[in-house]
Order: structure tokens, then C-alpha cells, then sequence
């Protein structure tokens, strides 16, 4: 291939990926969605204009560890502190109980296949890509309603921060057992030994960044050398712990979120990422979406997968904030705001392909998930808030 | 080769880049040098931590793109148009000394070897490489000497300019001589013909662009579309007129220059660049250049070189000058403003060496001529000034 092909191949994706994400959003969808579609459309599938390549999946490979690096970046870990232990209880619920059913729901569809063992943990993939919460839909919504600061919207931003970290500690232990060699123990001991590591490297690198802040702030050598950190830490991960690299890249944003300089860096991160990497990324899921591939199986699958994916929220994160002593009808509210799943199930999906743990057409029920919970979450909550509203019930 | 090795790659080389950076501007050089020179240290030739590969030429080749995109968008066509004949005379004159000096000492040194006809467009390209001014350590030199804004200040700063675009169209009719069946009338209509082309679409583009400037002011779009267009552009150039696509990006940016957030644009292209692909690039070079191939008389060349490429830019330039009716001390530091040889160099090298029409022992001569340049350059300029401070000459 010559090299200019790569021109060609990002200048499509970018003008594809930029109107399907604006005709996206005007359609009151995450601009996500319009990315995967602008590549569905280029794609092999239907116009053939970019054909995927090692080149387009190396880019991929970055975008992700660069979302995931903004992730931890973005997330507040003196709030998960703070939140408390109803927030906790309330999101890991909400990652279980949509683990349990996806995990169910795949081997009830495809369990009498005869490879057993790497049909388990493709279930358990199935199951780990419903754990994560995607706020970001339900924070709009909630913004709109004027309902963001009650009661209901910090316990739903709380439960979803937290719900990140623990939907990477599953995501980290299903993808080490890749291998069908190891064992859980010795999975787990990979899991906590790279958690131990990060915890003190990240120390070490903390304290350095933080000197390097004060001295130089708001200098270019801070997010490079952030960069850098997040590639060395998504490498470490993969070649000596045998784990998601993904998982590395969201413990080094984690390590430096509590720097004065750390939305200045993630600001220079979301540059990169929303230029040109990000619509790579989501775009070559779009490429690499087989639609062909569905049969009337896959696409009865796919409808179940969604309504049981978004009732695994609402039963996990619902019934728990009840439990908690939340009453029914906040309860619902928090069920419903926590059942949207965005880029992170990608990212997670993605995983799955790359390890072989996932077949891509299930890609397809993904991207109808992602789709699907975008529209129904605000229009649920604005029900359900409009509702109190008649009722004359006010937040406190 | 294992997805994850490009992050370590990646870490590595933005570690390295950037501490050598930082080392080379403590020493008053141009971080570019520091950036070479961690390619150097962590590369086959000395650690050998970091191997060249695919996907960091890519990488890099897009680096290149993004920094000549960049150099487009940052001229300022309205001043190449004001500024008049005397400046276009100076770059004019600028370029074509260094061209024929560089062109006639490659053939005086390795003029004897057989494949006569390959030999003579290295020989160009040489020439090619030595067109370039790199303004940008002269104008931080004049800046601090309080001169940048004087009669030799602008008129450097204008014949800097020019000198980009003729250089832009030397490199783009040396390089359509690759192949050795084109004929040099051919590649003369190609590039006239890519030249109306880019005329044409980047009038309609530059119209598209305008309305969604006024419309959609600073949003993310005009920057995406922007990348897409330079993009496109460089592919064009390459796959349909056989012209360099850095040729292509320079273009682009040049259309888009007068937009109104031309700057906004630039700025996000900038983070790109000096947050990845730019490190990447430099380093690459770095990688890619084999001191082992240093021979007494490649040495003796490169020193050679070194000298031609100063003395060629201070006769061109300042001898035009001279004739252009300024005085003896203005022509000379009008001739040491332009010397200096920086990114543009090397991407012209990088050129070369892609299309075989340069060896990469020859990299060793450019970035010692990039190092000495820098180096040289502010020192003789305060020199000049201080001499006529001292003999009480004052600028117009």
C-alpha cells in the first residue's frame, strides 16, 4: 500500500464521521452514533469507499487508550471519596446485575456451541460490555429538567463515576482469562499486582507531575509527558500483566486527575481525540461491522439484548437505591438514568474483538444498544419528572 | 508485531524528544535538534530501544503533512502580495543560488559514479534541500535586538515567506522527475495543472468554509473539515498529478489561511502536532539516520555542505538586496537573517529519501547544517548590529 492511501482513508472517515455525528445530533443522538454509521456507510458494507487496515486499526488502538486516558483524567476521585456508601452499594448493583444477565442471555442464545470454555467468557464479555453507565446523555437530560443538583442526579453521577472503575476491574479480570491456560487465581493476582504497581508507580509519577505543575504549569512538556505516562502504563499492562491495555491508560488518567494542570492536559488529550483519532476509532467499528452477517438468530438476540441490558440497570441500580432508602418513584429515576451506555461498551466491545473473545457481529447489537438507550433515557426521565411534577411530589 | 509495542514505542520516543528538546533549547538551539537526537540516542545506532517500523513512518508522514498544513496556514498571502518586488527579488534570488550551489557541490563530490542519469536529480534535490529559510530563530533573534520590525526585519520576514512558496513549487518539479520516463515538460504541466486545480476547488472550498466560519464560529467542524481538506488535498497531489503531498498539505493551508478562524484552526493543528506527530517525525529522522555510514569524505561533504548552504543564502539573498538599492549592511544582515535552515529542510530530506532520490547517510549533512545554522545565525546577526551600534548607524 502506498503511503498517501492513509491521506485518502482519514479524509473520508473525517468528513463521513463529522456529518453523520452533526446529522446525529440533530436527531437528538450522541454524535457516537453518527461516527459508527458514517463507517458502516464508507465501509465494505455499503459504498466500499475505505477498506479497513493495519494502519486504521493502530490509529483505532490509540484512540481508545486515549479515550480511556480522558476517562480517568475527567473522573473525580475525591468524589468517589466523598459519595459515600450508598452511591457504592447503588452502582455495584447496577455493574452485577447486568453482568449476571448478559453472561445468561448469551448462553441461553448461543450455549450449544461445543468449544465450551471460550464460549463461557465470550458470554462473560457479553456480560462485562453491559457494565458500564455512559452519563453523559442522562446529565443533558437532567440539565434540561433542572433536576441535575437533587438528590437523584448526584447519586446517578456519583454511582456512574464509580461504576467506571468498577466496570474496569471486571473488564480486567474477564480479559486476562483470555488465555485459556490461566487460571482465575492467577488472573486475579495479575489484576491486583498491576493495581499495586500503579498504585505506587503512580505515586512516584504523581509526585514528579505535581512538581513539574507547580514549577511549569501550563507548559507543552505536561501533557506530552502525560501522554507518554498513559502509553508507558497501556504497555506495562499488556506485555508484563497480561491485561487490557485499556485498563492502564484509565489508571494513569486516574493517577494524574488530581493535578491543578489536569483539565488543561485533558483538554489537549480531547483535542487529539475528537481531530482525529476519535473519529477513527469509531468509525473503523463502523468498518469493521459485518450487517451482512445478520441472520433472524442475531437480530431476536440483538432485541433482547437491549431490553435486558437496559432493565439490568434499572432492576440493579433501581432496586438497590431502594433497598438504600430511596422511595419508589426517585428510585425509578436513578434505574433510568443509569441505563444509557455510550463509548465505553465500544471501547470494551472492541477489546473482545481484538482478544478474540468477541465475534463482531455482535457489534450490531452494541451500536443498537448505544442507539436505542440515547433516545429512551431523556424521553423516560422527562416522563417520569413531568409525572411527579402533576403529581405535585418536589425533589428534596 | 503486538499492537501494545507501538505504545511503547510512542512513550518512549515523546519521553526522549521531549527531555532532548528541553536540553537543546537550554543550550539556545532549536528543539527540532533535540528531537533528532533523541531519534539518534534511542535508535538502532546507539540504545537501540525503539526500531523503525511501518507504523512510525506513517505516523510520521503524517507529521510531516500536519507541520507543512501548518506553514500554509500561518503565511499570509495578503503580505506576500504587498510586500512587493524587492522581497519576491531577495527569495527569488534565495533560492535559486542555493539551488544551483547545492546541485553543482553534490555532482563536484559524487559526480562520478555511473547511474548518471539518478545521479543528477539527487544532485537537484540537494540543491532542493538548501532553498528553504527557516525564519524562525532569526525572528526571535531580531526580536530580542529590538530590529524585527525595521526595514531588514520586514523584508526578511516577507523574502521568508516568498521563499516557501518558491521553494514549494523547486520541490515540486524535482520530485515529478522521479520517474525516469517524465519528461520535465510533463512535470511542468502536471504542476501547473495541480496548481489551477487547487486554484479552482480551493476557491469553491474556501467559499464552503467562510459561510460555516461566519455560521458555525469556533466549533469543532471548521478544524475536523479543515484536517480533511489538507488531507485530501496531499492525496490528490500525490495519486493524481504525481506531485509530493507535502506539496498538497502547504496548499490547503494556504487557502485556508485567510479564513477568519485560520488561527483557531492553526492552534488545533499546532496541540496535534507538538503533542504527537511532531516528536514523532523528528525522532523518526533520527531513527532512520545511520552514523556508521559516516566516511572521511561524507565529513568532508557535510562540512563543505555546511558552508555552501550559509555562504549560498547570504550571495543570493543579500546580493540581491544590495542590488535592490539597500546599503552594504543592510544587504549582509538581509543575507545572515535568511541562513538559517530548519523543519522545512528535513521534511524536503524525509521527501527524498521516500522517493530514492536520496541516500539517508545524507540526513547527517542536513541536521548538522540545521544545528550550525541555529547556532550561527543569532550570533552573527548581533554581531552586525552591535558593529553599527557602535558606529552610530541607525536603522530607517
Amino acid at each position: 500500500m502506498e503511503t498517501y492511501v492513509i491521506f485518502r482513508d482519514i479524509a473520508i472517515i473525517l468528513v463521513a464521521a463529522k456529518f453523520c455525528g452533526l446529522a446525529a445530533r440533530q436527531l437528538h443522538m450522541p454524535s457516537v452514533v453518527g461516527n459508527i454509521i458514517a463507517g458502516l456507510l464508507i465501509g465494505p458494507c455499503v459504498l466500499n469507499f475505505v477498506q479497513p487496515s493495519d494502519f486504521l486499526s493502530q490509529m483505532a488502538e490509540i484512540g481508545v487508550v486515549l479515550l480511556m486516558f480522558t476517562a480517568g483524567l475527567e473522573s473525580d476521585t475525591k468524589e468517589i471519596i466523598r459519595s459515600g456508601p450508598k452511591a457504592l452499594a447503588v452502582a455495584a448493583s447496577g455493574v452485577i446485575v447486568p453482568l449476571v444477565a448478559g453472561t445468561a442471555l448469551f448462553l441461553l442464545f448461543y450455549g450449544q456451541a461445543d468449544t465450551q470454555r471460550n464460549l463461557f467468557y465470550e458470554a462473560l464479555f457479553i456480560g462485562c460490555i453491559l457494565t458500564a453507565t455512559s452519563v453523559s446523555i442522562t446529565v443533558e437530560a437532567l440539565r434540561e429538567l433542572g433536576h441535575l443538583k437533587g438528590k437523584v442526579g448526584t447519586t446517578i453521577m456519583s454511582a456512574a463515576i464509580i461504576d467506571d472503575v468498577l466496570g474496569i476491574i471486571v473488564l480486567t479480570l474477564i480479559s486476562g482469562l483470555k488465555d485459556p491456560n490461566t487460571s482465575i487465581l492467577m488472573v486475579g493476582v495479575n489484576t491486583l499486582a498491576f493495581f499495586v504497581f500503579s498504585a505506587v508507580v503512580g505515586y512516584i509519577i504523581f509526585r514528579c507531575f505535581k512538581w513539574m505543575d507547580a514549577k511549569y504549569p501550563h507548559t507543552r512538556r505536561v501533557p506530552i509527558l502525560a501522554l507518554a505516562f498513559c502509553m508507558a502504563m497501556s504497555y506495562v499492562a499488556e506485555a508484563y500483566f497480561g491485561i487490557a491495555d485499556i485498563t492502564g491508560a484509565y489508571l494513569a488518567g486516574l493517577v494524574l486527575s488530581n493535578l491543578h494542570d489536569a483539565p488543561y492536559i485533558e483538554r489537549k488529550m480531547d483535542i487529539n481525540a475528537y481531530i482525529i483519532f476519535g473519529p477513527l476509532f469509531f468509525a473503523s467499528i463502523g468498518l469493521s461491522t459485518d450487517v451482512g452477517d445478520m441472520d433472524s438468530k442475531l437480530m431476536l438476540f440483538t432485541l433482547v439484548f437491549v431490553v435486558v441490558a437496559l432493565l439490568a440497570k434499572i432492576v440493579g441500580c433501581g432496586g438497590m437505591a431502594r433497598l438504600c432508602g430511596f422511595n419508589g418513584s426517585e428510585s425509578l429515576k436513578i434505574g433510568v438514568g443509569m441505563m444509557n451506555r455510550g463509548e465505553v461498551a465500544l471501547i470494551v466491545a472492541q477489546k473482545g474483538l481484538a482478544l478474540g473473545l468477541l465475534n463482531s457481529m455482535f457489534f450490531t447489537s452494541v451500536i443498537m444498544l448505544i442507539l436505542i438507550s440515547a433516545i429512551v433515557t431523556p424521553i423516560l426521565l422527562k416522563v417520569l419528572y413531568q409525572r411527579d411534577e402533576r403529581l405535585g411530589i418536589t425533589e428534596e
